[in-house]
């Protein structure tokens, strides 16, 4: 794989991951989950698995490095809503 | 590429996609679209297209029909929040 290709993987994977950020920081500062769909996130988090097995099967090392961030940011907020969930 | 790599990455692209698919709706049902950042989706549609011609560039299938429709989708939804400012 060429390298130039594999910068554009590492912008797209900032862009992308990036976008993720703020509702993450939002949940872990507020601690409300409220509003947060448990299905979706399960969903996106299951999908997001995929695309890393999918990644590492193709050797991309951008969609790896992307999916390996965005799976722990998604998991972060599905323990708050599994967690938030058990308390109510 | 496998095929069976490919079964992979569609199912990944279904998951990942229909996560989002909600959130779409919801704004076109309610046409509200309050608390949906304009940074956050400009930032996820420039990402999305750079991953579409990542896709293109190493030739998977998956990864162009995911970006394709999840690049729609963030443009639909980027464009509500455009004229829901012109608007205000």
């Amino acid at each position: 794989m060429e390298i130039s290709i594999e910068w554009i993987g590492f912008i797209a994977a900032l862009l992308t991951t990036g976008a993720f950020v703020p509702q993450v920081f939002k949940t872990l500062k507020t601690k409300s989950t409220e509003g947060l769909s448990l299905t979706m996130y399960m969903s996106m988090f299951v999908g997001i698995m995929l695309w890393l097995f999918y990644g590492i099967k193709i050797q991309s090392i951008s969609m790896i490095i992307a999916n390996v961030v965005t799976g722990g940011l998604t998991l972060s907020i599905l323990v708050m809503i599994i967690l938030h969930k058990k308390k109510n």
